[in-house]
């Protein structure tokens, strides 16, 4: 059944009327199959970014690796309290600090070599609370929402405020998502001849302002190039996204993920990583008419694995 | 039939081959289908260059209006040589004078204003030497090769010197290329909200370096994020890209347009608009071990109009 892990409730009918609403030919609100651009955010909207972004366990990994061999490396806030297991305080200092700490450590790598780390650390990766793989704790509501929207010749995105080239690595095979529709805080790659082979090297800086809040509508445009006409987030990093696609010319549709289900995932408000004073998510989405998700009443089923 | 409007001859043979080699079930070359991926040059790869990018004479019509306006634009060399009609020495001026010009003419439109802006001179401008739409001059051997890959799960990807919003505002139409599928040289947006509604505004700054040489492979990887197997390409501009193309670890082909039919387009060596001494591609290609495109021996028809 579509949308089988969603409970019948106002979330569950958005979606389906909107859906209909924008695909039934002939209909005043129809949308052309090539304007159906839908934009989800990753992190917290489509799998579990709790206790820390994946991302910032796997550079934990591979700081353990590096900081053992350089101890310099040993004395950065965010690489000491990554290697104390304090993810709270890694996650306080911010995605921006985390980020510098990945660039630095794969700074001189191929984009090809970075790729096939991200994915073998994921195959091992195992959430410490929940004790399964990572990987099987994507949102099994959010996966049949794409699944829906894609079978309605929705363009579907991802457009995180995580590193690029890791969802990249690992999109397809969580989302169906292919690397060329997955947005991303992205690092700076030189063109490298090496042994007579054409590689882009991973530099130590990020290319532009990580992705979120107004970025995140400024890289849609440099990416996508169309409004998008659906957008899913649960911070106030997905705010500008949000806005851009709600005040287009075509219906809309804009949902909030809300963390309020402590049980099954997590409880937390939405904030942004970026800029712990913005609003919450939720208050901004109540203020602006978009549906809120709650985690807790609308899913009968939370993770997909 | 099949690439209908290629002679039979060794290029034909080359992308028949290809294409059958990598996509056959089992061969000892087979390429997924999620890994191929397939990048074009735009201007005088899919469609005419000469006597200049058609996107300068868009400009053109635009700095006409826009300098009785205002007379001091008028003073600047490229102005005066595009208001002059002297488009070989605008051409000469390069890729990044046109652009600059560009830039400031639509800085502070927004991305939708400047879409309607060049689909609504595209639908009208016709070829000086030609006298038909410029929308009837792309390749009819290009779009057939285009069809060929998609036909096979290849996506295919527009990989291009000109600027993105520009080829995203036609590329739909003229080739069925979406937006999202257009790599170019951009301009900075900026976020904006007008009258309750988010906008996104033209710069007057380039986003980054031209698309052309070291760029376009760095840009494939910032916006699909596969190293590509099929490349076409018609300048020294593309030869990074076909460079890239080529020396992956999957098979690979890569096509370079040898201008060489003055009677039917135009016959002039494939030089870089950015940089007038690289050497032609052509050349290249014989050195590389591309294959070369003659379009007055390999193609029995020119144009798709």
């Amino acid at each position: 059944m579509t949308l089988a892990s969603w409970n019948d409730g106002a979330a569950r009918t958005a979606i389906v009327d909107f859906v209909d609403r924008v695909t039934e030919d002939g209909g005043a609100d129809h949308v052309p199959p090539a304007e159906r651009v839908a934009v989800l955010d990753n992190d917290g909207t489509l799998w579990c970014e709790r206790p820390a972004y994946v991302q910032a366990l796997f550079v934990l990994g591979r700081l353990r690796e590096a900081a053992a061999a350089r101890p310099e490396l040993a004395e950065k806030p965010v690489v000491k309290a990554l290697l104390a297991g304090d993810l709270a305080a890694a996650h306080e200092l911010g995605v921006a600090a985390i980020a510098g700490v990945l660039l630095e450590l794969d700074a001189g790598r191929t984009t090809e070599e970075f790729t096939s780390d991200a994915r073998e650390w994921l195959a091992a990766a195992v959430h410490p609370r929940f004790r399964v793989p990572f990987r099987e704790l994507t949102y099994a509501p959010m996966l049949e929402l794409m699944e829906l929207l894609r079978s309605r010749a929705f363009r579907v995105f991802i457009v995180t405020g995580g590193g690029v080239e890791f969802v990249r690595a690992v999109g397809e095979d969580l989302y169906g998502v292919a690397p060329d529709d997955v947005v991303g805080s992205a690092v700076q790659v030189g063109f490298e001849r090496r042994d007579g082979r054409v590689v882009l090297v991973r530099k130590a800086e990020m290319l532009g302002s990580p992705n979120e809040g107004e970025p995140k509508a400024v890289n849609i445009q440099a990416h996508i190039g169309r409004r998008p006409i659906f957008a899913a987030g649960n911070s106030a990093g997905d705010r500008e996204m949000l806005e851009y696609a709600h005040t287009g010319e075509r219906p809309s549709l804009c949902l909030v993920i809300d963390h309020d289900d402590d049980e099954r995932e997590y409880a937390y408000e939405g904030k942004a990583a970026t800029d712990p004073d913005a609003e919450s998510i939720v208050t901004t989405a109540g203020r602006l008419g978009w549906m809120v998700v709650s985690m807790r009443r609308d899913w009968n089923r939370v993770f997909a694995g």
